[in-house]
């Protein structure tokens, strides 16, 4: 697939992260297509090729995909029955390849294949019934987190229990949830860590700085950079060989514990990601536009800092308020996605902000967003 | 106006400069509305909201404007009979001011308002006929630059004549443009200089960096910078003056001949411009975001460069092949601009280059051209 200017670009999903890719994809001359439930979704909004349909029916995304040169995904977070029409009946060239996706989708698949890398993650079990449940505390050191094998996002689908004592907690779940849960010991991380890394399908790879990054009632808050960090070497190692081993095509996200002397992965996330957001402004290409290069096998450029420091902040929730900068923030850069109704936490935008270290880019971007809010 | 998430922005224009205001009003969450005569305009591709019509049709614009919040220029080529239109009837602000659009899109009124502030141009008259070329070259020492007094580019519409003698080219040329000429002496300049002003409603000016642009074929080819230059300075006084006077509103580039000891202004043109392309690669905020916050009357961020050195390159006419980087031309961003026709010399996109000096950049910018041209 040859990046020709009018190239169709599929994009499966109408959010924030499918209206930033669009944006990027114009700036290469792409002609991007969204498939989305709502013509008023942040990525519809952008561009004149907006399919309406769900990425729950298969015919919605068989009948996209026919109208698209390539395509990609903006979630992980279509059905696997979805994925499995669309690998029997589509020859749409799509990356990362679906059968990727349902692997790295499941959680229990997808600490499978850390563990096949010795890629260090907690330990974990899989959670079938209540039973499992007993089993697991008996076979695992408490609290442990129960997560959903599927869907979970953002502190959706996950429970932290501290003893078996509070197992009922997890007896409706279990049954609303038919692919399960895994339940996994809780890592009393000093931080969380971050980054994102893209492979071309020649097999380039490109990695973009550490980051921390900061929660919030389960939802990324901020995130600074870049984190220097002596073992992240070791650890790219071992991910490159993951990413070589699977033939994984286009922009991942790694979230990362930092506990004791290991980096634990946390999640692996098969797409451009929120702790990623701060490239539009602190690096030389940003994570969209690197994702895309690298599924039309562009080679990837080395990546360079614009700035000592960056930080970027979610504007969650309530903060969609008007766009009120003056005088003193004058360096922060806002993105809006374009979303007609605010939820509390929902995430409305991001700002960035460069600063002369890591940490003076997070005060100052935080000094921004108190005022923002205030 | 408050720059609220979801305010319509009409955008009079559909092509590039219309396409990159419309990606950076998506970032602020604006909804650009694009009026194009055809769908697949480069601006009508990057917004679910394009309204196909004229911009000589004033019906079509002033049905437009009743759609949208606020509004602004692509380009100053709208007719004036519209624009007198567009001032007896339509009650949706307007950035620059309809009646400042008229005034500098004539290039006699455009002259005549740059003496008034005591700002160096070529001496010039008014041509309306034959005689009056007669005249040109009793008063003026040529050679002459004849320009149509509306809706000349890119060398379109312009006339050098050595002598008398050659009066008889613009003979049909007089006929077909009832508007006329002006007639300028030719400066013969060691190079061309430019660089872009914004200005908010509240006042507050701010100045992008001075850039070399180079033409090739009357078509800018490249642009450089920043450039240090002492008579700016001075320069800029005058053109404050002149802004605050009229009230001016937006983005505004200013072209300048470096000739002697003194800086002409070759053109003004009253919104984002072609050699502030750079912006959006070297440059803490770019033009296009400028001019909307500046519309919105947002307090003006403190411009800073992202790196000691810039360049652009128009990727003209028969360069929208293959996009084809490589390992080598790892640094170059480019824009495409979603053009289906390729022309010769017809402006398809731009590639911006960061580099430790302007020499430096453009050295590599080039090189990257040269590699995207063989």
């Amino acid at each position: 697939m040859t990046l020709f200017p009018q190239t169709k670009i599929g994009i499966l999903g109408g959010g924030q992260l499918a209206r930033l890719l669009c944006l990027k994809a114009h700036n290469l001359g792409l002609s991007p297509h969204v498939l989305s439930l709502n013509k008023e979704d942040p990525a519809a909004q952008v561009t004149s090729s907006f399919k309406k349909g769900s990425l729950s029916k298969k015919k919605d995304v068989l009948e996209f995909l026919k109208t698209v040169d390539v395509a990609t995904f903006e979630s992980e977070f279509v059905p696997s029955s979805v994925l499995r029409h669309i690998l029997q009946q589509t020859i749409t060239p799509i990356y990362p390849h679906p059968s990727l996706m349902a692997l790295l989708a499941d959680r229990l698949t997808q600490k499978q294949l850390l563990q096949q890398f010795c890629i260090p993650t907690s330990p974990f079990i899989i959670i079938n019934n209540l039973n499992d449940v007993t089993n697991a505390f008996q076979q695992l050191s408490p609290p442990l987190v129960f997560k959903k094998r599927h869907g979970g996002y953002d502190g959706y689908g996950t429970y932290i229990l501290q003893s078996q004592k509070e197992a009922h907690v997890l007896h409706d779940a279990l049954k609303k949830n038919p692919l399960g849960f895994i339940a996994e010991e809780f890592i009393p991380f000093k931080r969380e860590l971050a980054f994102i890394a893209i492979r071309n399908l020649s097999g380039d790879i490109a990695f973009l700085p550490l980051v921390e990054s900061h929660q919030k009632h389960s939802r990324c808050f901020w995130v600074k950079g870049p984190i220097d960090d002596p073992r992240l070497k070791s650890f790219k190692i071992k991910l490159t060989k993951m990413l070589h081993s699977i033939e994984y095509v286009g922009a991942i996200g790694i979230e990362l514990f930092d506990h004791s002397h290991t980096l634990y992965v946390n999640e692996l996330a098969p797409r451009v990601h929120n702790t990623g957001h701060y490239s539009l402004d602190a690096l030389n290409f940003d994570q969209f536009t690197l994702h895309l290069l690298a599924l039309f096998n562009q080679p990837l450029p080395k990546i360079k800092l614009l700035s000592p420091g960056f930080s970027m902040i979610n504007l969650l929730g309530e903060s969609n308020k008007t766009f009120c900068v003056d005088k003193n923030i004058e360096d922060a850069k806002i993105y809006w996605y374009g979303k007609h109704e605010t939820r509390s936490g929902r995430k409305m935008g991001h700002l960035n902000m460069l600063g002369s270290s890591s940490d003076a880019a997070l005060k100052k971007g935080l000094r921004i967003f108190n005022k923002m809010n205030s």
